[in-house]
């Protein structure tokens, strides 16, 4: 059974601030914890019920499982439906933002706050090769438990380097490499030229692109719509935009 | 004030049930309620702080708006983090499948039950000017609240058809039009042939195409990876996939 305390500590990880101080994060569902065994991090406990711990602790060698009743694993979840593990796993040493390579291709975070965004451009980045992510250090926290459960595991296996970003920019530019972000007046991307390297900076889910971070892009790109003015949507969603982007450079580079 | 029946009222509103008995549903935030404007659907009632209606009540006439405090709005809201403009909206007349045009190219879901998914679905559509959605009948709810919100008014401007999917799907093979769906074992979508018309089936997010509509499926698409096999992840995401392969075949139309 799981003391009240255990409840409360698994419970304050879904602030920020006190997975910092334990430098552990919460992992749940079957998909997201089976991810883990592909990773290199290390689960601290588990908590799943009965009928998960006997089809499945036996690949999770070495780890704590706690056997939960489904109320318990339902006091330890972040999530809103009932799933029947929850594991508490310990964060990647922090990565530093470390020199760029400016031969590979990168996405950029700009103040992206959407947990669910973040998750879903972290696993687009994932899908698509493409192993960093910087971040502008006003991005949703890579560590929150929606981000995680939105990334589908792809968290454990892509950088996400926070990051001055005006730094980093001034940093690529001054290697050559150009500093990509869609606007609604930059080139249409179908037939913009695109190199294989570089960084594709994506922009806050209200504002776009912020004034000090356009200031250092090089090429401006432009989804084009196929919709009458008229009909049209304002804009894209990050993440839907982020798909666009990452599949067309991914196409260009494979053509 | 607002009388706590008009609340509960308003409230029911989040369920399907009590939609269809009242043939109205509920549109939140200023970005989504402003494109009402730009719609030919009937606004029943505004409930708005009183900051909103001095800015904005002129733009909506002949509507009944009722100027609420800010916790009244907070009651009637199925947001989670407050708004200041609160709508009950006429649905439109239930849109029965008519025949398709063989030269037109449509979405259709099968079984998408996350209204998430759903609403990006449907703006990323209008996005790329596709007009039609056809839906199976056991997708979520077009006008159901995280639906509206998601799809940032681009709702209220694609057609979304509930019908008999296997049906349609077999209309469309009479009449000669592809149809396409994302497998893992399919072809190349970037070096695939595709055609400007057709019918783009999307899968459920736990099972992707069932088996039923996999069977009527013409032309087998994948999105391919650039990660290698071991730290690849698994799937995209339904909304991930929609944008990606909507973006592919609007590159051809337009290239």
């Amino acid at each position: 059974m799981l003391s009240k305390n255990r409840i409360k500590q698994i419970n304050a990880l879904q602030q920020k601030k006190f997975r910092n101080e334990s430098r552990t994060f919460v992992a749940e569902g079957h998909k997201v914890v089976a991810e883990l065994l592909r990773s290199s991090l290390k689960i601290r406990e588990i908590f799943a019920t009965e009928d998960w711990a006997s089809e499945n602790a036996h690949k999770y060698a070495n780890t704590p499982i706690s056997v939960c009743s489904a109320d318990e694993i339902k006091k330890v979840s972040a999530m809103q439906t009932a799933c029947n593990v929850v594991a508490e796993v310990e964060m990647r040493p922090d990565t530093t933002a470390s020199a760029l390579d400016k031969n590979a291709l990168y996405l950029a975070m700009d103040s992206v706050r959407d947990p669910g965004n973040l998750g879903t451009i972290i696993r687009i980045a994932n899908w698509f090769g493409i192993d960093t992510i910087l971040a502008s250090s006003d991005c949703v926290d890579l560590y929150n438990p929606k981000v995680i459960q939105a990334s589908m595991g792809s968290a454990f296996r892509v950088n996400v380097v926070y990051c001055n970003l005006p730094e980093k920019l001034q940093e690529a530019r001054a290697l050559g490499m150009p500093v990509y972000g869609t606007f609604l007046n930059g080139d249409n991307i179908y037939r913009a030229s695109i190199s294989p390297n570089g960084i594709i900076v994506l922009g806050n889910e209200g504002h776009g692109i912020l004034p000090d971070t356009e200031a250092l892009i090089t090429n401006r790109l432009y989804i084009p719509t196929g919709a009458p003015a008229q009909t049209a949507p304002e804009s894209l969603n990050v993440s839907t935009a982020t798909a666009v982007v990452c599949s067309e450079f991914f196409r260009r580079r494979i053509s």
